[in-house]
C-alpha cells in the first residue's frame, strides 16, 4: 500500500491501520527519525546533537510531556500531529535494553519525555535520480545498506562512547564530485558523504561490506566504490546505549519505520 | 614580557615588537586562532567549521578582502583590529607547502582572502583552575600536549581526508566528571573532552603519549590518565593539507602565536 499524502499517512499510522516500513511512502516528501529521552538527559541529547551535526541532524523538539507541541521545528508539519501514535513502529528501551516494540508510546510518553525529529538521507534520493544518479536501493527497491562504525561521536554528558551509523550507496568514482555537489545542499539531512572509496573502510573501521545492520548488503558493479553518508540511526543507537544512566525509558521508532513530515524533498535544503 | 590589556597586546603585534609565542599573555583574556583562506574555497571552509563544531569552532568572519571588517563575531574586538597585522607570527602555504613565517601577512592578504578566527581551549583553563583542578601545563607553564589522532573530520569540499587534532590534560579519574561538567560550558572553544582514559588512545589514533606535535609529552602522575579535548589547530592542518586544491595562498597563525581578543575567559560560555 502506497500512501500519498504525508497527513493520510499519520492519520493511518494513528488508527493503527499502517504499521510497515516506510520506505516509498507519500513519493517526494521527507521522512524523519525519532528519539524520546526523559528530561534529565534533554539537554544532554541536545548537545550530543550540536557537537555532532552530520550524522543527528535536529529538525524538531517538542515541548516536555506533550509530543502534539512543538518548541522548534513546528513549521515541518501542517495538521496536528502526535509523536506518539504517528509513526508506524517504536522501540521502548529501559536501563540499557531493548523491552518492547509496539504501535503506539501514548501511555508510556510520560508528563517529563521530550520528542527529537532527526533528519533521514532518504531525503536527497530524488535530487540523485533527478541528476541521473539514481541510488541502487531506490531503483530496486531495497533498505539503503547501513553500517555500525569505529568513528566515535564527540561525547555529551551522559552520550559517551557511540559510534556513527553510515549508510552507503555505490557510485563509479567519475560520479563522486557531482554526488557530492548535490547531497551537500541537504545539510538538515546528513549533507555531503563522510567518506567514499574502498580505504574509506579501514578510517570507518567497518571489516566487510558484507557487515550491515538493520539491511542487507548488495554487491557493487565493476568499477563502484562504496560511499558513506551520516546516517539518523546514530543517535537511536548512542540513546539506546546511553539508556542505563538515563532516569526513565527512552523510546524511538523501529528502523525503517519513519514518519512522513509535510516537508517536500527539494525543501529540505532550505529548512 | 607580560602584556596586560587586549589592545596593547595587537597594537606591539602591529608595530612588530612583539613577537614570540602567547601563553600567559593578558590574563583573564580569550585568545584565537586563524585562517585566511582565498574566497573561491571559502565557504568550503565555512562548511567544514560547521559540520565539525567541536575541534572547528568559527568565532568570527571577515569581509572578503578586508582583515579589519568582520562579517560575523565584530563584537569580540573593541579597538580597530587587522588581522593581517596584529598576530605575533604567521605561516604562509602555497601549493600543499609551507613557503613562509613572517610577522605581517598585510601584503599578501589580497581582495580575495577572507579571515576566520577559530576558539581555543586555553579559554577554559582559568576556570579549570577556580575549582582547584588548574590544568598542569597553565600551572607549571609549558606548552599543553598536542596530538595528531587518526579520527576524521566530516570532509567539506575541497576539505578531505583530515583529522583532528586534540589537546591533552592529565587529570584523577575521580575528578573527570567535574572537568567534563566545568568545560562542556564554553562551546565556542571546544567544550567538554571528547575522550579519555588510556583506552582512549586506541579510539583516537595516538600510538603514544610520546607522539607530541608542536609541543613536549609531560610524565602522569599516580592515578591520572589522559583527557583530551578538541583542538583549534585542525582547521590549520585541515587547510594546510587541502592548500594544493585551493587556487590561492592560505595562511595561519604559527602555533603558539595567537591572537589575544576582547573577551574575558568567562564570558567565552555566552559569545
Amino acid at each position: 500500500m502506497t500512501i500519498q499524502r504525508p497527513e493520510d499517512f499519520r492519520s493511518s499510522c494513528r488508527a493503527g491501520k499502517f504499521n510497515t516500513q516506510t520506505s516509498g511512502q507519500c513519493p517526494g516528501f521527507a521522512q524523519a527519525n525519532l528519539l524520546v529521552i526523559p528530561i534529565n538527559a534533554a539537554q544532554d541529547f541536545i548537545e550530543l546533537c550540536e557537537r555532532n551535526p552530520v550524522p543527528c541532524p535536529l529538525l524538531a523538539i517538542t515541548k516536555p510531556g506533550d509530543p502534539t507541541v512543538f518548541t522548534k521545528g513546528s513549521s515541518i508539519f501542517k495538521t496536528t500531529t502526535d509523536l506518539s501514535t504517528d509513526f508506524p513502529k517504536y522501540n521502548v528501551y529501559d536501563n540499557g535494553k531493548l523491552i518492547s516494540t509496539q504501535s503506539d508510546i501514548s501511555k508510556e510518553w510520560s508528563k517529563d519525555h521530550v520528542g527529537f525529529l532527526v533528519g533521514c538521507s532518504f531525503s536527497f534520493e530524488f535530487a540523485l535520480s533527478k541528476a541521473g544518479l539514481t541510488p541502487r536501493n531506490m531503483s530496486q527497491g531495497f533498505t539503503v545498506p547501513m553500517y555500525h562504525t569505529k568513528k566515535y561521536l564527540d561525547p555529551a554528558g551522559v552520550f559517551t562512547n557511540s559510534t556513527y551509523v553510515v549508510s552507503m550507496r555505490p557510485y563509479k568514482l567519475k560520479d563522486i564530485p557531482k554526488v557530492r555537489e548535490i547531497t551537500k545542499k541537504f545539510k538538515p539531512t546528513h549533507g555531503e558523504p563522510i567518506d567514499w572509496g574502498f580505504d574509506a573502510l579501514e578510517r570507518l573501521g567497518i571489516n566487510s561490506l558484507e557487515d550491515t545492520i538493520f539491511s542487507d548488503p548488495i554487491e557493487l558493479e565493476e568499477g563502484e566504490v562504496p560511499v558513506f553518508w551520516g546516517c539518523g540511526v546514530t543517535p537511536q543507537l548512542a540513546a539506546a546505549e546511553a539508556s542505563d544512566k538515563v532516569k526513565g525509558t527512552i523510546m524511538a521508532h523501529a528502523p525503517g519505520h519513519m514518519i512522513v513530515i509535510d516537508v517536500k524533498d527539494e525543501e529540505v535544503p532550505f529548512l
